[in-house]
């Protein structure tokens, strides 16, 4: 590491906080946690909260989504919080015409079909046309102890949902746009990666200590497939935050065989779902990754003694001198889950012996 | 190979076949495909003949399951029928209470929850339970000019459906009793493998040339969790195949990280989808191990220049000393799918050049 890239860390708020540590593959004195969704509808305190109409509106309303991104924090006691947004934000702001239904997710009221679509998708000016984003992160960031969480839909998982309208299981619209009109989807992914950019950009300008890039459904690419759709877009939202000196991680599901092309695409952290064991992980990354995940997020209702052996089983997997470990759910938490199993997942790993390693060399 | 195994191979009817050929690992004069849902929606002469009532019922009409298992090998010219039936065909007949609703898939009335429910999953006597299936699979012996394949689901997929009642996208049930209950779960596990045991033997003894046990979502669970609530049951179903001496095909999706123990558990081939790809594949299983797979089903999607590029790398990969391949796609064929395009499939695998190899020891 530099001595240049070493200062500029040390400036930026929590840079000495065990989640922004362990993301740079630096010795932390506890392996820090947090989840994906942690913020939603498992928390009693948030369906208190949450009002009537769509999950957009209660991310446009400041006060609201402040809120919600700090309860779990009070609660777990977690060591990062992320905004409660959703990566339908932006496309919805510049008015593609997204809505998000509870119980079914993403719909789109013209998926993109032509070329036509193309105006459909202009740039987004984030102080304009999410300034509510903005303000909650400065809130957010002038209130909590731990690093803020930015994230933003990677460009194929945001394109899988305007061009199929819903979600789905095959994604067979998506492959046949990607195989039969290749220039059509590329111009379609450097729209949408321009979008990446804009908001995660204004996030971190806001006050966001990390960005995690959501590649939700890439696991259902090929590699070949990947390196020829995708990577390229995901390597350009990721370049461009590399100026802005916050670690990026980068997450999809199903995304085995694909770990390392999300690493090379410019990631300091890549998230593992829990079909792929840390240390089989490990081998498909540079040294230096750092890896978070990657817990069942079933397992929570799988009782105590399962938990306790598997909550010790990620983190023997995931402890390796080679890259750090944030511990997470392999993916999103689930509605159905008991808080106070979180809260005990917590405990686990806070009170869990860091291994000790030599000093990473300066 | 020994002589006797040979000599005992040679009697069974398309001993010879280059599907039987490949799933033995032995040499080919062509590439053999078939397709996984080959019978079924997207067929016109299926729609046509398929009647009204559930899937259950046309497994049960004799002559109609004939006929649809006929339709795509006529059509297509595949290598190997698939008796058209469904993984839940043992459960419903022995009385559990499954359905198959069309657009959702199986629905348990009574989902299983506690020892009470052992009880009502009592032996497969196959020829008064599914008296329908045999006749279906002696018509079809007696008619077909390739093999015909057998099937059952694995005990962890046919508890999936028990357990949760419905199709499912995070198997909290399953998991929650596997972690909360274990002796439970292996009683369950266990009656679900005298299930598949008695279905599969009936089917060979009926004259299927081969099996395939469908662990269709087994990809849900980690490594540790196939190892300990999975691998022992599928081991026995392999293992009560092996003295009827059929090739045993082991299938799932999303199991990229359990190719190598769905070998160990006892089949001479293992079902790969597409996001492994089969070079990456074969280095996860046993030498003398076939593949099967892997084309993307939504590929069909994709125009002809995709597909034909996508076929001839399915094939490249796949080709290899070590063990044979059997062509197929990475999961079922698609309701959308264009017929045209898989009459495209089995012409470019038939014309295919088979690489040579020097000639296995004997």
């Amino acid at each position: 590491m530099s001595p240049e890239r070493t200062d500029t860390t040390v400036t930026r708020p929590h840079a000495d906080s065990a989640f922004l540590r362990a993301a740079r593959s630096e010795p932390v004195a506890h392996i820090p946690v947090w989840f994906m969704r942690q913020a939603g509808r498992s928390l009693p305190e948030y369906r208190k909260v949450r009002g009537e109409g769509t999950i957009l509106d209660a991310i446009a309303d400041v006060d609201r989504a402040t809120e919600i991104t700090l309860q779990p924090v009070r609660r777990y006691g977690v060591d990062a919080a992320i905004l409660y947004s959703d990566i339908m934000t932006p496309a919805h702001a510049i008015g593609f015409g997204v809505d998000i239904q509870p119980g079914v997710g993403p719909v789109v009221e013209r998926p993109f079909t032509s070329e036509a679509d193309l105006e459909r998708l202009r740039p987004l000016e984030a102080d304009v046309d999410t300034p509510y984003v903005l303000e909650t992160v400065r809130n957010l960031t002038a209130e909590l102890d731990v690093p803020l969480i930015g994230f933003a839909g990677a460009p194929f998982t945001v394109a899988s949902y305007l061009i199929e309208g819903r979600p789905t299981r095959t994604w067979v619209h998506t492959k046949a746009l990607m195989h039969t009109d290749e220039p059509l989807w590329h111009r379609l992914m450097e729209a949408l990666t321009d979008l990446a950019i804009s908001s995660l950009r204004s996030q971190v300008d806001a006050g966001a200590s990390a960005v995690q890039l959501f590649d939700s459904w890439v696991g259902a690419l090929s590699p070949a497939e990947y390196d020829r759709f995708v990577a390229p877009s995901s390597s350009r939202v990721l370049a461009a935050m590399a100026e802005l000196d916050v670690p990026r991680i980068h997450f999809g599901v199903h995304t085995g065989e694909l770990l390392g092309r999300m690493a090379a695409a410019g990631a300091e952290v890549v998230g593992v779902d829990w079909r792929t064991p840390l240390d089989v992980a490990r081998e498909r990354v540079p040294t230096g990754t750092a890896l978070q995940g990657n817990l069942d997020p079933a397992l929570v209702a799988g009782g105590p003694t399962a938990l306790e052996e598997a909550v010790a089983d990620v983190i023997e997997r995931g402890s390796d001198p080679r890259g750090g470990h944030i511990f997470n759910l392999g993916h999103g938490v689930l509605p159905e889950t008991d808080p106070a199993v979180l809260e005990r997942v917590v405990e686990l790993v806070h009170a869990h012996p860091v291994r000790e390693y030599p000093p990473a060399s300066r």
